[in-house]
């Protein structure tokens, strides 16, 4: 193997540079070259890279976001978008393909290896944490912190005014995100899509704080659970809170990463580049029982991943 | 005089705090005891107090909210409200008040000074910086800080997806916050309720930020600037650009205060202090020029405090 | 069992308020009462203690520091010291007693164990992560992400001033921290105790980066390592760099726990009071292969924890 | 006016950046060339430069540091030093030079002014505040900030173990950063060179805080007064305190800018591009009475900027 190619694709995540900075300069200590295809699929679609070097991913450790550009690319997914991304490959001899990103990423990687002799691993890279395969995903450790950092303040605020605040954190149709949000910050409750929404319980535990004298309270939502708006009014009319609603949004997704996160990535591109020189085919890297591991690219997209619903159950012990 | 009170009203302010902290240890210096009326004007109606002593706001400098709470309290505003309040004042011997707040609070200050012997002294603590008499309020560095710190990670992501962000940041009618954070993020437009909202304008430094190659934008938006989520479908619309929303809200409020909503903080405590021993009655404190001065409580309700928009000016130039 | 006891001791970590939190609340949903002992083992030779309940611990997960304070007891090493221990845990019919501390704590622990019918179990906190048992402490990872923050920023200035910069970080006799920091960070060399110190190699690399065009430079050294001034000076005297060195100190104990620290605080209690129940004795707890579980006590103290020696590796490759 | 030469020199300080995009964008709209001149006084010294435009500056306004690098030139201080950077000047048709730095470089820019017809404009820019003609330098606040959320953490760990931490910040011979930094992390003692250093006032505050119950203390000193060590030693000599010392070092001069500092930073270049403009010679743009303003460069550097004594007196009343 002599060339490689690396790509960011779907939301970007904090710790996506950290991950392309060690591909490469791990690559390069194996005599290996890569390529940095721009904006995900887009770039090879378009033919679109540049040669990456050890000194041109020097000082990005510590940057969010991603200097190869990303994107949700429409043509990839068209009929013949595969086809193309396998010939750019063909045509710049890359014979081993590096996809940072998340779930839909590795869909679209899964079909690619359909297509290709290029030999591919994936690294997951998500705020979303929601990839089979891994434990933790590149991003999800500066995404919980940045929403606890906003939320620690939205505390100050609730407390000076007695209010109950819901606050919609991110995760997509997931509660990864929210259930270690929620129990990092002390949610009195916790709201994510793999728990039957039940809206008479959270009255019952609002009612009984009150009762304990907690005048202000915090909720943490997923974005998954659905209209919190309505959540906030429904509140409102049932009790004497008076509720503020707080959508935390794309700051989650920015931001230097933490040590965590440059961490696991780090980990991760050593094992995706050991993968490619053991001409393993098709494989994730992953975090599992504390290892750095790898399985099936193909098993991973099927799976779904799930949900430690013993986190949810303590967090309610501990918002006592 | 033997006696202050001391009151936290209207929306909470980081270094609230460090303001109590300092009137508290400041009157005593001078043999003045201090009680804190809880929750603000409510603490006025139900006569609910604590006493305050040096040792009672030991280790809140650095802390957001307000430990004496705060309200919007509808008692207050309505008929009696304020004779209320003027006997709650009587009946503990309080010859001077301290009301720590904003606009709305001054306003309620006023009226109050109307039916009450007590000396009332202002110390303008509003994240909207809209107080006619003082060049700043406890609370809007923070909050500047706190919208440049979230503007920074968003974009990250703008960047990275060549996105345009709309940043909507607070300042109820106003546009300090705004034009402050606008200039400090290197916002490519900044909208606020003072200039005239102009949506050709903003397409048109769009296309011309695209045509020179840039290929995200931060938009900054006044929350009194009106619908930005209608905004930012009118861009998407007339361009080709992806434009995404994100709503700062409360985070902005609470928060650890900088060094110079403390020192802000300490600075105003000292004067109205000093005003109060003067037997001054009915000013407000605040900083002109540089200096900590003081101006009449009921001009400063009656006088709208203009928008430097040069401050506008300039940030285009800069985000050329 | 009725009544528990619990304290922090030896140096703090951030971290240790959200456990105290949480093995209060967990042992109140169990039916238990909770005493807090103040100062470390001092409060156990002065019998002085406070009833802990669930609101008593309320608005302190995110706080730094340890509301039950701690110190290194000088009179509990003492001969009678843990006889006195014992005597005090009878006296208010202590049968189950929680140590939150590192390594010395649990040493005093294990002493106590000998002397007392009290169960005792050991939570380990400390920033320098060097207990046998588990993977990781309480208040390592936030003070990891707080140096990682300190360099970030130091870098700005080693950068712009073309200059190779010496940190210091904790740790104690031990690397944990360096090797985390130094890899993070992406630092040119990672000093730590647990390898052989060699001047030479530490030349070659920073003639080597020079070589290679890198014109500043970090050198993360564990405090273990020895004298870094001498460093400083030695660098300079053989090299041409200019060369600074920064010792990071106490503001590592300190701040807000991160989301991990707090998550595993929560988790450490949750087990620790299981363990109680269960009437196991002398055990701590801690997480390994990704997995919370627990060691015997007496093990946990007689056993030196390795460091993985390999991140140091990739970290060499990592910084080329 | 054709072409115009921008410079950083000195310690690096954050918003430095921010003054350069600033001063590039301005003097772009002005029809203006600017010239980005390497290593501070070096890059006159051997003519190394790099022009400048506004996409070159696009993306740095949040960064620490100075992408023109600086130095302390030991060169340009050499008798031909100033004659040599004339003639760079000279050579490339600088007609207006921009100096971004502290008072060291502006009494460069003094000497510079006697052998070139450019006309020089200094921005100051350091961390230390000591420049005369301006209330505030660009990198004050941001170093102010970084010191106090330091402070802030340790005082975590000074109350845990109810300690005393001398506190050692910046600020080479002067004490404007220690005494806006003492007083709003309330500490019990600020120590500046302006004022006498005296032993027996810092034991009698110690000893009466005791007095009164308070078991932990935060003393700042500037890094001026001298051996913060040997202090440490004689108050854990003359009272019963546990005494520990912390050098904050270069983390202050390093981290993105705080707004403000990015705002001086915006409003001191639009300042010095208009004073090139209107051939002003050899002047400093400067904060006065909150207004922007600018003064005589020779009188800058012969005059002693005066610090603000009340502000020590307040602190110590409010530290009560």
């Amino acid at each position: 193997m002599k060339t490689i190619g690396v790509v960011t694709s779907g939301g970007d995540a904090p710790g996506m540079n950290a991950a392309i900075r060690a591909v490469v300069r791990i690559a390069y200590s194996k005599g290996l070259n890569v390529l940095g295809f721009e904006k995900g699929w887009e770039g090879l679609m378009s033919n679109t890279f540049r040669e990456l070097t050890p000194r041109s991913v020097g000082g990005i450790i510590n940057l969010g976001g991603t200097i190869l550009l990303t994107s949700r690319c429409q043509e990839f997914r068209a009929k013949n978008g595969t086809k193309k991304a396998a010939e750019t490959l063909d045509l710049n001899n890359v014979e081993g393909f590096v996809v940072i990103g998340g779930d839909g990423s590795f869909k679209g990687a899964c079909e690619l290896s359909n297509e290709t002799d290029a030999l591919i691993v994936g690294i997951p890279a998500t705020i979303d944490n929601d990839v089979f395969g891994t434990d933790e995903t590149i991003g999800f450790d500066t995404a919980v912190n940045t929403a606890v950092a906003e939320i620690d303040k939205i505390r100050d605020t609730a407390i000076s005014h007695e209010r109950i605040f819901i606050v919609e954190v991110m995760g997509r149709t997931r509660g990864f995100l929210a259930s270690t949000v929620g129990l990092t910050v002390g949610a009195e409750v916790i709201l994510v899509p793999e728990e039957k929404y039940n809206i008479e319980e959270t009255l019952k535990t609002i009612k009984a704080n009150t009762a304990k004298g907690k005048r202000s309270g915090i909720i943490v939502a997923a974005e998954g659970v659905g209209d919190t708006q309505k959540l906030a009014e429904e509140i409102e009319k049932h009790t004497d809170a008076d509720v503020k609603l707080s959508i935390l949004g794309y700051v989650q997704r920015g931001g230097n990463p933490t040590a965590r996160s440059r961490l696991l990535a780090s980990l991760f591109a050593d094992e995706a580049v050991r993968l490619l020189l053991q001409e393993q085919r098709s494989r994730i890297v992953g975090l599992q029982n504390g290892k750095i591991t790898n399985i099936d690219l193909k098993k991973s997209c099927e799976t779904r991943k799930p949900l430690d619903l013993s986190l949810l159950k303590l967090a309610r012990v501990l918002a006592t």
